[in-house]
């Protein structure tokens, strides 16, 4: 029943109407710069508009979305962080202290933490919103990471709270995660999907060394022979190697699309989700802002195979949806040369000689 | 006695005292997240701590200085656009329509119109800063575009204008100009100063076609050939093959390094002016920003020259100090991450494993 639920979702996905992109580009184009100039701003603006359905981009109201889960694969000692951590930075979040609530009021969006598979009670949590689906993954490296119907249920959990942001007129969305150990099933996730050799798409994550990188990839391929992901079929991918939070973002992302709202999508986990969501209806990336190029090699796979271009290059590698925050500044900014720079003929400057 | 001046600046201009780092890093260090996860954030918040010499950086109040002139070598063909566009776009910028002037706004940023060399009266122009240093250079295809003592008194309008806004209490200064023909002068410099081949740091400007471009190379070559400036002497240069806003931005940086404040350069043209400056002081670069990748393709040779690597690309060639605006919200997120985050200590977070 969830599976018809959410083919009822991808069905109302669909590629963004272009027709008014010629108007749309005649106005950039007469704004007072040589046609271009102002590169990515200008498709920033371009990409609101025709996301919006309109002439002229409107400022969104933008949320973040930050699903935390943990992972059973922990136990083999594929971070440098101890799986604790997970649940305390959920209480970090709730309390603004963290790197994506800087940015994100920086951005001027809103946070929301969400628990999708903490192994954590979380009782004293205030504001957490409680969708947890299980207390963590299990341990990939010794069988499936989560059954069908719990890699569907994070999905779910993630389509339902972009439709209830975007019913609350929310109108760009960002993806945020913390889950200790997750580069280790976004790297599986992406070697699968992507056909790619393992070694290629996995990094030293928050920061291990050379020798525990090695027993990652290892792990990695492990889980992957073991476990037999389907590659034809994304859910299977997601629930035999994937997260809960990975779930949920890749449910953001479609439920982002379905109702015709932007979402702007951070780096390498989060990049995962959204290649789950791109496995399961490809039109998802004309909705998706890919904010930034993480440090997390496998980051590069996953944006060529979609055929996305991050926007910024800034050395990150926090994940949360910091780099999302950053990118919102961006599209503001877009935004902005779209709707408030004169055109030629406002401010009586001479038009540039094409054909020079 | 100018050249007397200029040298007493100079002689102020010092590396940056990295005494405090050690400690700057501990903090930086002791955030809520993986070490350097939040990569050139973090370098911004270090720099602007060690400019300021304070252990927590401070938001600084910022102002851009457009420096507006004209170009004797337009009468030669070097540009898409005709010379008139330079006193127009003052206007613009002075009516608040141009894209510096959305996204200075939009950095918080004040911006301020330089006539240093506009060939046109601007009699009727409301706001403007009046130092023409004369009315734009001549055709250097033809005999040096300045004087010794124009290209002089250029850079010091521009020292003069950072200490008033340094004395009022700026303390981040943005470069920005306007000229219709000036990547020409500014490919000169490039190539006279860093010593590399004409071809190799000229581009097509605000958009020329291929055979202007040829043509463009030509004639940077003639001026080169015909005026020998001496790479030795970078007056000599900026003189020679300059022009009077790249004169009024070099001063701008050796005015706000004089004064250890910082100044965040924009693309091409600016960074040419940079390039001055360093020539004359190399520890400028302790105190600038480097902005963004600028789509001219002589930047990437003026950035190595300096060793500076650039906070953003996106696909900008405007100028005006466009992608120095949005370079500001990057710097401010930074202080912002340095002063607003929670430590592993406050947050009752457990901190990760280095030797893992």
């Amino acid at each position: 029943m969830m599976e018809e639920r959410l083919k009822e979702i991808i069905a109302e996905i669909s590629p963004l109407d272009t027709t008014p992109m010629q108007e749309i580009q005649a106005h950039l184009d007469n704004l007072t710069k040589p046609k271009g100039s102002l590169g990515r701003l200008e498709e920033l603006a371009m990409k609101m508009a025709l996301i919006q359905g309109q002439r002229r981009p409107e400022h969104p109201k933008k949320v973040f979305f930050v699903f935390a889960g943990d992972h059973g694969i922990t136990e083999e000692g594929v971070s440098a962080f101890p799986k604790e951590v997970t649940y305390q930075m959920v209480l970090n979040f709730l309390r603004g202290g963290a790197g994506i609530n800087v940015l994100a009021r920086h951005a001027g969006a809103d946070v929301r933490v969400v628990d999708i598979g903490v192994d954590h009670p979380l009782d004293e949590a205030q504001g957490l919103i409680r969708r947890k689906v299980a207390p963590g993954t299990r341990n990939m490296a010794q069988g499936p990471a989560m059954e069908r119907e719990e890699a569907l249920q994070g999905i779910m959990v993630g389509i339902e709270l972009a439709q209830e942001a975007i019913a609350q007129g929310y109108g760009l969305l960002g993806t945020g995660e913390m889950g200790i150990g997750n580069t280790t099933p976004a790297s599986a996730l992406t070697a699968v999907i992507t056909g790619r050799p393992v070694k290629e798409v996995t990094g030293r994550g928050t920061g291990i060394a050379v020798e525990a990188l090695e027993r990652k990839v290892t792990l990695i391929q492990q889980a992957i022979d073991l476990n037999r992901p389907d590659p034809a079929d994304p859910i299977d991918v997601l629930a035999k190697v994937g997260g809960l939070e990975i779930a949920g973002i890749c449910g953001l992302v479609l439920g982002a699309a379905a109702a015709g709202v932007g979402v702007v999508v951070d780096g390498f986990i989060s990049t995962a989700g959204a290649l789950v969501a791109h496995a399961l209806a490809p039109s998802v990336t004309d909705y998706i802002f890919a904010a930034h190029q993480s440090q997390e090699q496998g980051h590069r796979v996953q944006m060529a195979h979609m055929g996305l271009r991050p926007l910024l290059d800034l050395d990150l590698r926090l994940g949360e949806g910091t780099g999302a925050a950053l990118a919102m500044t961006l599209i503001d900014a877009g935004i902005k040369i779209c709707n408030e720079m004169a055109t030629f003929e406002d401010a009586a400057v001479a038009e540039g000689n094409e054909a020079f």
